[in-house]
């Protein structure tokens, strides 16, 4: 059985990794999963939150939002509607937690570096392309103080990448597009670091309850995705 | 190296489940693990959300929430700020799709139950126990519409139970209390049904991420905990 | 002509007072009239608002909240709607004043207590088993205050209580649940100190316009039922 | 000991009720106690609320709020605020029961009767201000809707007027300004039906609790006072 | 050609403008355009927004708003709906603008005027009656705060006025009416100063867009509005 | 004098107009003008507002957001405050305006065409760029809907652009960048049809009031813009 799009279980989307696709930011990155589209902007900033201050440690945090038309069906504007919705919030949440996993807030200094993943397009998997290209773009923030002086040592203590993976007609495929998402049985996605430890993982049944052998070829499947990742990663950073 | 209140590392809190807590819902759940206090409260409607009108399928939601007085040092009550955070979407939503995990929608008919899950007392794993709680108070919410005829079938098709576990001290620990989630370098929160499947998996790297080993580990450890809860729950339901 | 639950026109339900029901408030207690069931909890903090601060004043405020599955039917919780209803903020207001009836400021220093009023159950007089509740939780938490020695003296300058009386089918009554407060003509909320002092009283026609004859029968009721709970309050805070 | 505006203590300030002070609305008073100045609007449409349809009986709602310059210090607007205090909540309720107590709803039919009491100046006394001008707007907006053709019958069942009464240094005084109002022992508000009854009684110790002998004396003072508001709203309908 | 008020195209309505209509305020004015009439009200204070503090200079701002009833159709409250229409926002926005283009800052000092402008009945023309009237308010406040020595120069630099234009039946008309406004194919909003220049010029196609020559009349006619309204003002202010 | 990019005063930045950015919407089309970038996309569907039902007509709106990282220092998120800000409102409501004045909504029939114009890089003329852009995929959203037989005629009637003039040293120039727009003397935004006719002139004196003159030579300016644009939108739409 092959997928709809021609790919193997096994096997990526197209990834794109456009680096400095924004003047202002102090870094900023398109990153594509197949038609998923997301514009991550690390904004750089002197300071900290104020229960923070006098700590002399930095602080990541990051929001994610999607446009109203990066949907199939247009949807309505979180700020028209005045409240965040709760799918929102959970994956601001796990942006910015991925990320500070891999910060060294005492290099950082009392800096603030602020991660705005817009997804312009969704097509599935916008949470770990947006975590896929933040880092990215927060590794060129860090270039950027860095460059200005800002910094007391080397914030980056690796990289970290995500990708999703799901359970269709009993099988386990990498890095689900919205057709095939829809109509997971399972769905989870995990968030590792370039050395190939766990830093987030998120399985959900959405049909019938798992099983503990297909928890661990899910987790197998992902992890492959993710070493994946990490060298576009670090080939877009070489670039 | 022993834990603070005694316990092995793979033994739970003295848990307790008083059921009908209230005298108005159709199921409510004093559910306790150690000092954690969670109430559980389940409403029944005949009719269901507008996207969902004339299928012939039921609901089932569920919102959480902690009174301000609940923790350490009071926190601000949502009500008053005027949104929602975070957390409380997010750990609202997990309660939902577990409960639903163990629905049959055409069973249920066209009828919704809430879950009102409220934290009395906190000091860790308020989630978990509202889950293993929720589960409680929905099996008697569903004898309940049984009773007075509303159902075309059996709404249940198992059992759902969830507990928390972690990484102290480069030790895998279960069901932990306040004072060791705050110490924890890795938690993981678990949900599996009562025939022992699993229905949900977070884990998060706190400190320094963790490899396969470890998560095998923690997952091996929870399990052991949802066995002992369902136990519980069934012995609740037959008390 | 006798009540539903056997009372005559001047009892009060059964009331029981349960001290320090959480672990971690500076004082707590769970309140019952009959089936309206209140959490009431202090919390004691060092510091004032803003507009008080270097006054050398103290502060006492309250929030009164109701879970959603608290009543007959299922109320909407209003951290979704993200607003407090006018009811709420009504009652709210009304607690805080009655305290701080019998507060000394100058003696609780630049304190501040917070009473949260929860209520688990509602079956009628929610907002007087919530003020009589309280004042034994700030009883506790001044004492608790005191055993720190953050006070400057003795802040309590007497003790509050709080009742309801109403006329149903032309008779005053006194504490009344649900089943008689909908169905009263006119509904009043009386709250006195225990050595007889008026600190509110709010009465409201919910029918028929009353004659002054009928005031004075209810304020008489209201006098006696303060006196009871008086009582009770005094037995539980010496027990 | 005489008012510092050379009043009696049982004399109310001048009082002038302008009907039809503004073009549109079916009943508008500009009310004035002093230089308190309250424009009450009464705006009539076909229709109820959704829980009341289908039942035959009409409603009767009001709002009030404060101009941002209408007290000593501009206070910030509650639009801008995004959310609706809890004196303004309270308010509002109180003006609408007041008013709700002299409807018949039955005679109304399906219509809607909406009273907006808006303070351009504050000096004290603006809830009661706001009763006595609503009622004459009202009386307007019902006769407007019997010259349509739009009743069943007489909505009005009476009359209603307010007032507040106030202890100031030991003493019973009516219808307290605002420099009398802050300096109040005990604060009493009372609404009255023009034939002698009471509709509502909030009466609050302000610092000290009060006995059963001032209660009384407030009482009958404001009987006073209400007897004379009747009047003058008597007179104002028929001028 | 006639105008339903008999008017001719470029005269004026009425205007009325009445000082001093509120005893706290630093300014008031009560402005009418003939059935429009708005309440304007200076409130001057020390301090100026965060922002601005330490610069020397001084800040103006304004907050527009209707009261519901002051419409044909009841409109809903703004601060019940939690949140501020465009409209509202933009007129607010508008009238601002229009006042600090003739403040001097410097001569302000660290002092904020805030500009409530609030409209008690609508018929066309609101927010250029607003800026009309606002200014003579402004001035007001001005010369209050130059009485009590807490300037350090005139602040005024000029006066401001505006006035509505619009194309009817293809016929430039001056001060439209609501009647008129709803039927305009082209609305205009002209903001000038007492010496002749622009401060503000707001045109828009209701219907089909206009040509160069029909918005050359416009300006012209504006123009004749506004030196009108200028020397009614400076007659206001002398009288 | 010459512009610090090197353009004449009466010549654009350079235009790009680049149609189907996106997959899923009816029309999308990313407009730049210089650095300024704009993502305009149309949703269509069936259907309208509920105040236009069973009326035959059409509708068609539009909402203007900036990203967060767009401008040189990150601005706070609407949807996170909760509220949209004057500025993002009266722009939505100028770019609706501007669209809606080019349709014939008989032609469109019941079906709502929703223009998302939110701005990933601001370098000044985002409002004007969104109304160009928005344009050219209204113009592919109506395409979309003649192709799949929704519509019942033609219903653009025109064309419509936009574009920012302003005084910078008393010279008017065209099409103002963020370093000239922040020290433009007077801003005029002003939106045209393809046949040379007005649809919204906006103009503000940011410093001194402008004379007569100066405001003609800016229409001028403007208008040969709004030539050059509506040419690059024909060829776009022809490419």
């Amino acid at each position: 059985m092959t997928r709809a799009d021609g790919r193997t279980n096994d096997e990526l989307r197209p990834v794109t990794i456009t680096r400095n696709w924004l003047d202002h930011a102090a870094g900023s990155v398109l990153v594509e999963f197949g038609r998923t589209r997301v514009l991550c902007a690390a904004s750089a900033n002197e300071g900290v939150p104020r229960w923070r201050k006098g700590s002399g440690l930095g602080w990541v945090t990051a929001e994610y939002a999607m446009l109203p038309a990066s949907t199939n069906t247009r949807s309505d504007r979180e700020s028209v509607k005045g409240r965040i919705g709760g799918r929102t919030h959970e994956i601001s949440r796990l942006v910015g937690r991925s990320l500070r996993a891999v910060i060294d807030y005492q290099a950082l200094g009392e800096n603030t570096i602020v991660l705005d993943c817009d997804v312009l397009q969704a097509d599935g998997g916008t949470r770990t392309a947006a975590i896929t290209g933040a880092y990215v773009a927060l590794a060129d923030a860090c270039a950027h103080l860095k460059g200005i002086g800002a910094l007391k040592g080397e914030p980056l203590t690796g990289s970290v990448a995500a990708i999703s993976v799901g359970i269709i007609d009993g099988e386990p495929r990498l890095d689900l597009p919205y057709e095939e998402d829809v109509r997971a049985e399972t769905d989870m996605n995990v968030v590792m670091t370039g050395d190939g430890a766990y830093v987030e993982v998120q399985g959900t049944a959405e049909g019938a309850p798992f099983d503990r052998k297909m928890l661990d070829s899910l987790l197998t499947l992902a992890e492959k995705g993710c070493v994946d990742l990490t060298r576009m990663q670090r080939e877009a950073l070489a670039g």
